[in-house]
């Protein structure tokens, strides 16, 4: 019988899930919008697609679980609350929805926390009991790891660096309703957004010029920088600016060994690690300074999430010791 | 015979000592300046003094431990590095040169991460997982507990929240070499400063102008202000909408259930917690909003720190079993 986790990892644009084996090994991934307004109508087509793949596998299967990342999700109540990038608002009580439709343990938690629990679990943060993981996506998330524990917070919601202030309340509107909150300067949408304000600020050249908003995309703007064009070079140098000084005074409170750094706009690698390296360096106070450890994922990047959201059942399998991990 | 621990805190203007019970009962404190530039003839002074009023209950006497509490104090390494607001600059061995004059353990930890182990093991935090401490004297420190456990991080040097940037790059200069840090603004040393930026900028009457920098401390603002002063009014109420944004931002990264404000600023009460609260709530994300308390230290302010750090050899014990706490 091949004991599998189902993870599932809920972004604002899409939602990633597959199958992981006790190992940390996905044996199957698949993925589908995160459009549909109505809970019930996505959870439907998700819950479907995840039985006819398990039933392709065309082995004897047990699930032990699943596990679900996700913004806003609260791992104490296991439900998401009020989550900005999503298209569903209030209190989701997507823990009990998916268990009924599969009778397994369900936990949900912050995408970001998935994430890092993936890296401690299966990635670079092995054998780490202080580290730090940020997701760049459609938003920015976070996962804080301390005393070799994840810290979920009292309320369950610990984690939510996108919505830190780079300017108190002023800069850019947030989704979320606040103003100057990072991730409106530090995610896809905020290298996006900073595209579009150099565009505005300057009248250099650039290929950036022929996309329409909705069109770009953070490997358009990561093409073009490599390819010379200014315009997207300091596109990222600003993520960078923003991302590492806010770094700096993350790391003030925890003070990790190491901050992983993964998602879509991770993969623009030295574009993005080059300048949040630099301004973190700048920004950190000097009993901090050249000591803390900004890398990628290591765990192959499509499948982070995945991995991360299928942790927080391994994870507690692991603690049981049902399972030798 | 009676078990006592020692606690010491050492300020930036004075070292604060004493004796504590296994049940955080404060037998003797006692203070003095910390101002001597020789670390050696610092220490001599506080260990002579000490161990005299040791001599002077008069009682048979077992001392279990020595806690300390320092700004940048390294809990894994027993040392004080680089501390801003102290004498003595580079890095100070502190723990092995009191083991060596009381042959007993010695713990030492950033003075807020003792003073939220005191919080916890005998004052307002009991009972509580996930909360922070913010400790406000002549710098800014904070402690935060989560999971149950004080975060030293990788380094032992979690909890700088004082150096975190209130305006990133730019602002007042800091002791420690940077701009813009949040004790700049948020501690006895920075309400001074706003009070003299007023001063600067506007030219509304206040008693404050019978007063030199060195001479003004929190308790003159205080009395002004409750005196309808409008200067004072105005400086305690900016230096609250800054506490007030940065706390919000912490909230985001450990999510607590409590923040518990301690310390020479926190004496003022309202003056400083009503613009504090206000200005949490309003930068918060809306799904810690309305939820998380800000509250003054339960213990008794004076004592805080002595034990605190004499929490720090308790908490150990307990764990030992050694003492019913």
């Amino acid at each position: 019988m091949l004991e599998l986790i189902v993870g599932i990892d809920i972004g604002g644009t899409s939602t990633k899930f597959g199958l992981v084996d006790t190992e940390g090994k996905v044996v199957m991934h698949d993925s589908m919008a995160t459009e549909n307004p109505d809970i019930n109508g996505y959870l439907d087509e998700l819950v479907d697609t995840i039985k006819s793949e398990i039933e392709n596998l065309d082995k004897p299967v047990q699930i032990l679980g699943i596990g679900v990342g996700a913004p806003n999700a609260n791992y104490k109540k296991g439900v998401i609350e009020d989550a900005p990038n999503l298209p569903w608002s209030g209190e989701i009580a997507l823990a009990d929805m998916l268990e009924s439709k599969f009778n397994v343990p369900v936990k949900l938690t912050n995408d970001a926390n998935a994430a890092a629990m993936g890296e401690m679990m299966f990635g670079g943060a092995q054998g780490m009991d202080d580290f730090l993981a940020i997701t760049l996506g459609t938003g920015l998330g976070s996962g804080f790891v301390s005393n070799g524990m994840l810290i979920q917070g009292h309320d369950g919601h610990a984690g939510e660096l996108g919505h830190i202030a780079y300017k108190i309340g002023g800069g850019r509107l947030c989704k979320c309703g606040k103003k100057g909150c990072l991730e409106t300067y530090v995610s896809a949408t905020g290298l996006k957004r900073t595209v579009y304000k150099l565009l505005a600020d300057h009248h250099m050249d650039s290929v950036l010029k022929r996309c329409s908003f909705d069109e770009l995309n953070t490997k358009m703007v990561a093409d073009a920088a490599r390819k010379g064009d200014k315009v997207a070079q300091e596109a990222f140098a600003l993520t960078g600016k923003v991302l590492g000084a806010k770094l700096a005074d993350a790391v003030a409170h925890t003070s990790p060994e190491a901050i992983f750094i993964m998602g879509g706009l991770a993969k623009a690698g030295n574009l993005i690690f080059d300048p949040t390296i630099k301004h973190f360096e700048k920004n950190l106070l000097s009993i901090y300074k050249n000591k803390i450890k900004i890398l990628p994922s290591e765990l192959n990047s499509t499948h982070t999430p995945i991995i991360g959201a299928a942790s927080l059942i391994l994870n507690d399998l692991k603690k049981q010791n049902e399972v030798p991990v």
